[in-house]
């Protein structure tokens, strides 16, 4: 496999010039990101403070490249260039994707770009010390400030002032073309659809065994065999890492240097295995990205909702079905000797499904996940709309767990101060979670359709099939296609969640008696 | 213990603002630099085509920021801002100590650093590949470009046509300050008194017991034990780390993030052991620099030799010594169980101290080490000068080694290929090496008298008193003298090849019975 690829010859100079300038910010992005990384990884505690400086100069420098008025005047003469190439030619895609983040940076001040930046630098701290003491008060300033300046924010990318709302331009840079109107039309059915079901597993007489969710096994050993099975499924690592930190992450430099993380918990082998599964289904979605692009967005992922389809897709589909559990557990006593003899494979595999409604969103199953970040978006939503008070979030949040779970939440660590996301100036971001589990359920499915024999070879070990499958038909295409028209492209039809529920009704079924 | 120090309040405007504009080069060198760590210890074979572009454009942006001419501008109006202040005022000293940086850096032209820097890529992987065939004739026309830029290079930064010669120009920026005849007449008297001492050793008939250089013992425990002794002596692993890598050495990006490597044999725990201490002498030296000066001069080393007497000290005057070896010997059961149980200490220690003239300088002992050295700085110097044409430097080379160490060089890999330093581009480099030998030994033999009971601690484990008596004297100013001024500061004297010859005498004489 060459993945030291020359680029392409191109067409025109306008477009060379174009993605030369658009290369040297995302170089420095790169570079940001390695730093990124070794601060969650590596870094000595010491080296906290010149790393925010490293990271902001970073950052600046990164801006003032992205917002350079000669990228904007090359990417003028390139667009010129390359109107007469078809739609998805890599250069066509390139520059009108280039275009698409220039006018995004321009738009924003660089008084507002810095402002979030520093007010999320205090309000993550902050926000630490909130959830630590269970205090939404001490938080509650600084979430009004993010709402405020995301409020602004939205108000300089613009949005469509007739048919939709400031959410959307939040959103978009996180998955572009997303609406709440768009969002409101996948979640309002999925939801009339998860409720009955949770329903019936609630009231049912059948219950999977989840013994092994109770049982300890070595650390590193753990470690070692999760390794195993992310090299197992197709992670390269020649072109990556694995490592510990304290929330696991996918991140690195580009194609060819991919970092992950993941954690072990010596109750129970399933937490770091799905963990890592996950990150792996990151990871190699980003090594299979074209080396050849790097730089550009024909070398980018799509959309977070696609990123996260790949995550889930090798966690859930992959993960937590009956002949993978039988092939990993067949796996076990090479790397743990007689610690799992015990159980059978169908007890993993049971132990791996267990549905459970629960206060945090990171610890849900398939079946409640989604149901999590509906509250959210419903929040966000709010908030950013103006119907919604920051004050009265707590209240809100409480009300929404009870209708949407049937949970009394105890306390605001476990209910509104659980989530990063919005101290850090995200919003806009949740939907992109269960966009990316219904992605992953319908791209499955087309999978299994398109590769005969799919699930039996998972209980041999066979992986490869599915990741070349998702090589040629995803992460090659880089940003060629948006989310939506990329899974028309892939599977036929838009996005539905039909094939998320008959994931779970063909698995919960059996195993709740429902 | 502070270490965040908040930078102290400065006296004018101008010089803060030279200072802010010399730290952004800094920050931005301080990221290349973790990069540098990480392509040597953590990343993935992958990354590296991409990895050279990544520091090729910090070095290209740092470049930029360290010439920028409104730096010029504000170290002009800096330096009639603190020509009232004494001349080891900070302020002062960072001043004069950036112009100094500044016009070094605005005297090359960027066509000449890039023609180094390309030139000195391609010509270590060619060096690599001419050591691995010892087939001189692969290197030469490359050895022949980089003498040629080097001397453009002298020419550029001009030197002192009277009495001096283009070497001391390149000397320069290792050493600031340093001649071709300083370090002539440093070294000359030294070979004079070297040379009948490697002579009586030659024909002694008592020679140490080398055995605990043959004992192998688990690797793994190695690393631990050489991470317990690093810890011991007072390297701070809460602002730095010890990783592997095929080469060691110390870097990081700052004085709270030091980032230092090790590598052991098998065969030999004090290679790895010495290589160890010989990196946190560096680590140290780095980690003992003023926190509230990162990024500027008054917070950097003052020179390689002084550098070098750090790690040497560390790793020979404590690491070698009979003191030392006992209180390691006495770990050694906790760290390896009963392994090394047949050896005494006066065993270890003779074992630390055998002396074997050799061809690589590497490998070299404390006595013949610096006739490796001199041998270095007489070619380096001729070829420089054009008294040596290139095409002659194997036949001068195996020459000098006849004449210094008795020794007949079998082939150009044992000889003129050994070292990587010419092929970086690095030539005024070597003599750094006994420069920082000498500057050792002459700062531990005042350490000793100002520190009661020195070796008896040692034998104890203690080794704070003699870390503390450097951070003082030495680390914590910076740049504040130069080397030979610093030394006059510390020691009372200038330098003097005197304390290391008794060092070793005090040493070889009753081991070789001389």
């Amino acid at each position: 496999m060459t993945t030291l690829a020359a680029a392409p010859a191109r067409s025109h100079p306008a477009v060379d010039e174009a993605i030369g300038l658009a290369r040297e910010a995302s170089t420095l992005g790169s570079t940001a990101s390695i730093l990124g990384w070794d601060q969650e990884t590596m870094m000595p505690p010491g080296g906290l403070e010149h790393r925010a400086r490293q990271l902001a100069q970073l950052a600046r420098l990164a801006h003032g490249m992205s917002t350079d008025p000669r990228l904007g005047d090359a990417l003028a003469r390139a667009a010129e260039a390359v109107q007469a190439l078809p739609e998805t030619h890599p250069d066509r895609v390139n520059v009108r994707e280039l275009r698409r983040d220039h006018d995004k940076a321009t738009k924003l001040p660089a008084r507002l770009v810095e402002e979030l930046a520093s007010t999320a630098s205090v309000a993550q701290h902050e926000w630490a010390e909130a959830r630590k003491a269970s205090d939404f008060a001490r938080f509650r300033p600084w979430l009004e400030k993010i709402v405020r300046l995301n409020r602004e924010k939205a108000d300089c990318f613009g949005w469509d002032r007739a048919g939709g709302e400031r959410w959307d331009a939040l959103a978009d840079s996180f998955e572009p073309g997303c609406t709440a109107r768009y969002v409101e039309g996948v979640f309002v059915p999925l939801r009339a659809r998860l409720q009955p079901m949770l329903d019936a597993i609630t009231a049912a007489k059948r219950r999977p065994d989840g013994s092994f969710n109770d049982h300890a096994m070595d650390i590193d050993g753990q470690e070692r065999f999760a390794r195993f099975v992310s090299g197992a499924l197709g992670f390269d690592f020649a072109r990556g890492r694995l490592d510990r930190s304290t929330h696991p992450f996918c991140g690195g430099s580009h194609c060819n240097d991919v970092r992950m993380t993941s954690r072990y918990s010596e109750r129970c082998l399933l937490d770091g295995l799905g963990s890592t599964m996950h990150e792996t289904g990151h990871g190699m979605y980003e090594q299979g990205l074209d080396p050849a692009w790097i730089g550009t967005p024909m070398g980018e992922a799509v959309s977070l909702s696609i990123h996260e389809s790949q995550s889930r897709l090798w966690e859930n589909q992959v993960g937590r079905s009956l002949p993978f559990c039988r092939w990993a557990r067949s796996q076990m006593p090479e790397h743990f000797g007689g610690a799992a003899d015990r159980f059978t494979a169908e007890q993993v595999y049971e132990a791996a499904n267990v549905v459970e409604p629960g206060f945090i969103r990171v610890d849900a199953d398939e079946a409640t996940y989604n149901m999590h970040v509906m509250v959210r978006f419903e929040l966000e939503r709010a908030m950013i709309s103006r119907d919604l008070d920051v004050k009265d979030l707590p209240g809100e949040w409480n009300r929404l767990y009870k209708d949407y779970l049937g949970l009394t939440v105890p306390d605001d660590r476990r209910g509104c101060l659980q989530d990063v996301h919005w101290s850090g100036g995200m919003i806009g971001y949740f939907p992109t979670y269960t966009l990316g589990t219904l992605y992953a359920a319908q791209f499955f499915e087309t999978a299994r359709e398109a590769i005969p024999g799919l699930d039996e070879g998972f209980a041999k070990g066979e992986f490869r099939q599915l990741l070349g499958w998702l090589n040629g038909g995803i992460h090659r295409h880089g940003r060629r296609w948006l989310s939506a028209d990329l899974c028309v492209q892939v599977t036929g039809k838009p996005l539905s969640a039909d094939p998320f529920i008959r994931h779970l009704e063909a698995k919960l079924g059996p195993m709740y008696g429902i």
